[in-house]
């Protein structure tokens, strides 16, 4: 049977924790927190199962999670999305991009990503029939090169895919870029799909630049987050879209005969913990900051390189004062024979920069799996 | 904003669902059970939970519950999928159908539905850029005429979508009909996409006909179930496919990078019901046979005329004794007028037979309330 995705294979994120397993090797790789899920979540989706929530929801979500949302949306970007015309619960967010990507692209068209970039966009983009135009960010700051992003667009750019706080970098887009992007866009028909599922993951007093806040951004984009980082349920996969309702419209009825409507009880636990303790989300910059810091300050004992982490739950080791293979390589030989697991920048590419030295360590670990990691990389 | 999916609009279910909770009526549209899940089920995901089974499970779903399924098919159809390369676990049966129709339909090419069937087959395959075929069932028997499909059959046909026990009839396929489809795939690079959700629910001694007995069908399908139906769980979305290694590895393209993976505390707790309490599902049948019978007893003191039952858990009532409405205005009225709410079969078809009156009632419900339906029902 000849494939429909030639360049799909098994997604490095899967090789990498195999091979984790497989050797015994701290694992900060695939990107999900070690420790516990909130008490109260878990206490609330039981709650759900035994009232008897379990019955298909609405297709777009319970209007308490919605209203949950959107009250968070207003609280922290200063907007309030209609409940039921702008908000769509989803499987994830990598569903919600799915959903995005399938409901505006059409055969042909173009869409443009920002080099390096998560791995699950461009093939959403080829089962669509369009083309992913690939624009790289800079190579050691990773900000996007906005006169790039000019000189790529065309009559068939459909889309524009933006990622802040960054995967795999953890660079943010600042008011500047959005002032850039608001520029580039206006006039245009192309549609912004801005993925923010570290939005509650930045560091440093800085200010996560949602596309929300924007509305010469927001009256054409879908914005799509989920409760997976913030919340430390990576397996729960239960996400969102925001957008303006006829954006709203066309994604609901990819969603609709995709996965129609997601888990139930995980929904009413979702709405009762965003209501009932909004601190969760708003210390969680500082939770994931000390960790960073403390991280980075025994990374300094290694001979690895930290870059800034401005968000996000990445920190980027450049390792060139250790070894001269490929990261690839460079990551499977340090699994292999120093039992640690990292994750490498080239897959996020499709041309990766030559020379490239850089590997992704996750942090969102407990201290004593950092520590373990720190040991075994201090050998090197 | 031109839509891709000029068809579509939101679909039946939820429209009546709206309007039965608008006029308090009771609600035998939507198909999902009024019981509760069993008890052991809610349980074991509780127990998940709080054992930590939060984060990303594998992309293709947990071993154990992949050994689950394989047990479970190789019990109820002889023969056992291979647990790692031929099941793929995914959020619902919804899910599952989209990924095989993007996993291996391109854009020009056809897929063959028999009318009526469940709404969302047509969209997927026109998201495909495919066209979907429509080859009617036998309008009183909901039987297919093979030699209809095929004559539908051209050079570019690349899937047939069959569905047993059939939603919205109940009916299903026997041995003969499994022959016929055996003969007319035989030599054709068609692929088989059948959807089995209703596996468990089959009555009067039946045999579920599943494309999984007949190697020469296997080898070629899909073969699509869930959990929802079986363990009165819809809002749970949880299913999975089972395909041969080549099929599957293309489905897992789609689905890697649509949702990923699904609700990983849901997957622990079915893997321990499956392989604990084999007996739910064995006892399924008998558990609807018994609603089935006291319901088509209660609907002959109505002027409603009941439709035989073979599988599943809906009852199509003939209400031309009654009315003469076309079936989305017989189905307003009645719940509007008459506090039940039904199923028209109109929205299953692209052209509805002429003068059928036909409206589908779910008996997946608890005794009173189908005793309170009934009590309206009589009054017409
Ligand atoms: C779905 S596995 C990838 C998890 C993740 O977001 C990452 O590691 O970047
Ligand atoms: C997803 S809503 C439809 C539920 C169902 O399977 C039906 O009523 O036929």
């Amino acid at each position: 049977i000849a494939t429909k995705l030639p360049k799909v294979g098994t997604t490095i994120f899967t090789v990498m924790s195999q091979l984790a397993a497989e050797h015994g090797a701290v694992n900060l790789g695939q990107g999900f927190p070690d420790f516990p899920v909130p008490e109260r979540l878990i206490d609330a989706l039981d709650r759900a199962m035994r009232a008897g929530h379990n019955q298909y929801s609405m297709m777009t979500g319970i209007p308490a999670l919605r209203q949950a949302i959107a009250a968070k949306t207003e609280r922290c970007y200063g907007y309030r999305p209609d409940v039921n015309a702008e908000i769509t619960v989803t499987s994830g967010a990598s569903e919600a991009i799915f959903d995005a990507i399938h409901a505006v692209v059409r055969a042909g068209e173009e869409v443009i990503v920002l080099d390096p970039c998560y791995d699950c966009y461009e093939p959403a983009i080829d089962l669509a029939g369009a083309k992913a135009v690939h624009v790289a960010l800079d190579p050691l700051t990773f900000a996007p090169d906005w006169n790039a992003v000019r000189a790529a667009i065309t009559a068939n750019t459909r889309m524009l895919m933006i990622n802040s706080p960054h995967n795999p970098s953890g660079a943010m887009l600042s008011e500047a870029d959005m002032r850039e992007l608001i520029d580039i866009l206006d006039g245009t028909g192309i549609i912004l799909l801005s993925d923010e599922v570290y939005e509650h993951i930045v560091f440093d007093g800085a200010r996560h630049e949602s596309v929300l806040r924007y509305p010469q951004l927001r009256e054409r984009a879908f914005v799509v987050s989920s409760f997976g980082k913030t919340y430390h349920c990576t397996g729960w996969k239960l996400g969102y879209a925001v957008a303006p309702p006829a954006l709203s419209a066309e994604f609901r009825k990819v969603h609709q005969y995709n996965t129609f409507c997601t888990f139930a009880p995980a929904q009413h636990a979702f709405a009762e913990m965003i209501e009932q303790e909004p601190e969760h989300y708003e210390q969680l910059g500082a939770f994931y900051e000390a960790k960073r810091d403390r991280f980075r300050e025994q990374l300094l004992t290694t001979k690895f390189k930290p870059l800034p982490v401005p968000g996000g739950y990445f920190q980027l080791v450049d390792y060139s004062a250790i070894s001269d293979l490929d990261d690839i390589d460079f990551c499977r030989w340090l699994t292999i024979e120093h039992g640690v697991t990292a994750i490498p920048l080239s897959p996020f590419y499709e041309t990766p920069p030559s020379g490239q030295r850089l590997a992704r360590l996750c942090f969102a670990k407990n201290e004593a799996t950092l520590d373990a990691a720190i040991e075994r990389l201090q050998k090197l």
